[in-house]
């Protein structure tokens, strides 16, 4: 069939072979008249994409083709689409609908609306399931469309629409600039573009790691200082310190997780985003008591956060630090297998799309 | 030898006889000249108190006096005392002792400083146990001794020198107030300071808990409304709803935790005041994503924090609801035993101190 009836996407129909790709035809929802095609020309490779297709998260609907980090052309635009039109290069995060009527929808609180669609896996209210952007097209609702300043590369654009959100939002809402002092903690996807943005926002950045190899990145992106987390009392020198930690790790249940919070400063948050498998460590309500800490959680970000996000990776420049890979059944398979191994540095990008979906 | 060389206090010398107590003598610190020694009128019964002697929160140095909500009259005060003079009412709360020249210190953070010293069962620099206020006496630092404005009678002042201070903190840190939608979780000994401080505050006041019985009281103290907990299904219309949630329970790890938190409304906080002896029940980095919530914790709160909610319980003649019991061997075990089985309607004070320990 094809374009506009069918699109083509790279998708897996088993759990138990999850990097198995197979290139095959779905169905787009139906185009409503605040919905955009987007011909897509890159995808960055996102940990949710291994935590869907491993099973790690629990079951999913299938088959699916994942990707949520969606950079491509509008190709068509519906009647009521009022701040894209056709030819613009616009991206596409996790999320691709929402009420907006509801109270937090009205309070740009979008990404926690509770009949907010996922961008992949998730059922419109007509059913439809919604699939990803390792495919030739996507249709996405316009309040979930953003338009991409010239000067950012669509392989650079395509992580920071969820990696880059996903740290974005949490770090504005905890308000983080000059005169606070921020822990990343993890140095990968998510936490590069922890260093990147609190550095660019003016704050004062630590990145916390086990890996004693990713130092000079680290300070490349604009770290003050590499704290070794591998290193027996490394808290010590640090108590009272952070007035925000982003967490950004894949591992936290293997963490001494009283030992971190213990380098907040009074008040300060131990932020999760890093979504792993398996349950937090042991806390006894007690541990939050020393330094009246807290630890809280987000999704994703709201439009006016993703907006700003782009605008100042426009304004400062702000590269994202990828890979690139060709996309395929083969190109697929090494990325979400490499992610799944923490063997990349720091995100991937799926390009080439034109070689598998035509011009 | 009796005052001044030493105290005379109800003491338990086995957490194993842990209702125990045995009238003895203790050694105070050494007499400084910012301390004030008080001849003790009153003092509160916390669920701290409790907590220490079972040893539900672990080993405590023994023989110990505990009783950290402690009112009586200035008898002596230090040369460098500014704030109190002799003959004053005053009263002592959990924290008897900070460095003030730390930066937690200096930025009005005592309450967390590192070096803070605890009203009983811990050590001074000097290598003395402080000791509690079921005593004829306490030796406190003028930083942590406040002036009872006249219109509190003593025993209403008690439990406001830590039940009182535990809620106001993070009340007044979360910023309650009018406009904010904040649960009360558990009507006890905290949670009805809670109501009692955030209907005072402006906020709109929801009282949780388990006991449909709490519920005429609860609205009483300046609930808009009860919610019973033990209803199934009982958070479903409450989702998304709560700006703050302080949680003042003792049986928080038998919690379904993720129901609570999903009334949160977004980026609110669900704060632990109550310290169960058992860890919180298992969460995921996940269960804070739906609404981006937090979860925090604190300990007592700081002098300006003490002074403002003294301040407010004069200007609005805020009385706690109370129970007395007049102190003696006797009288201290029915309090730690009726407390330990939530057998108090909402809070013992102990009094009668002059007929055990003369005027």
């Amino acid at each position: 069939m094809g374009y506009p009836d069918a699109f083509e996407g790279y998708m897996i129909k088993d759990q138990s072979h999850w990097s198995d790709f197979e290139k095959k035809e779905f169905k787009p929802k139906k185009f409503e008249d605040r919905d955009i095609d987007i011909k897509i020309e890159c995808c960055g490779v996102c940990g949710s994409d291994v935590h869907t297709v491993t099973g790690g998260w629990g079951e999913c609907p299938l088959p699916i083709c994942v990707g949520h980090e969606v950079i491509g052309k509008a190709i068509k635009v519906g009647d009521k689409v009022s701040t894209i039109k056709v030819g613009d290069r616009v991206g596409v995060g996790a999320q691709i609908w929402a009420c907006l009527e509801c109270k937090l929808c009205k309070a740009d609180q979008e990404n926690y609306c509770p009949h907010g669609v996922d961008t992949y896996g998730a059922p419109y209210e007509d059913g439809t399931i919604s699939q990803g952007g390792y495919s030739s097209h996507i249709r996405a609702h316009e309040y979930f469309t953003f338009k991409i300043p010239d000067n950012i590369e669509s392989k650079d654009a395509g992580p920071m629409m969820c990696a880059g959100i996903t740290v974005w939002s949490p770090l504005v809402r905890a308000k983080v600039g000059p005169g606070k002092k921020v822990a990343i903690l993890g140095v990968g996807g998510l936490g590069h573009f922890g260093i990147l943005w609190a550095s660019a926002l003016g704050a004062e950045v630590y990145a916390l790691s086990h890996s004693p190899n990713k130092e000079a990145d680290a300070k490349k992106m604009g770290a003050k200082e590499f704290i070794l987390t591998s290193k027996k009392d490394w808290a010590k020198p640090w108590a009272f310190e952070f007035d925000f930690i982003l967490n950004t790790a894949d591992m936290t249940h293997t963490f001494n997780i009283q030992e971190y919070m213990s380098t907040l400063n009074v008040n300060g948050e131990f932020h999760n985003v890093g979504l792993p498998d398996k349950p937090l460590p042991k806390m006894m309500a007690q541990d939050f008591a020393p330094n009246g800490a807290k630890m809280g959680g987000s999704h994703i970000g709201n439009r006016p956060e993703m907006l700003a996000m782009l605008k100042l990776a426009s304004e400062k420049n702000i590269k994202p630090y990828i890979e690139t890979l060709d996309i395929s059944e083969k190109g697929c398979k090494e990325a979400v297998e490499r992610v799944k191994k923490n063997d990349v540095r720091y995100r991937f990008t799926l390009v080439g799309y034109e070689k598998v979906f035509g011009k």
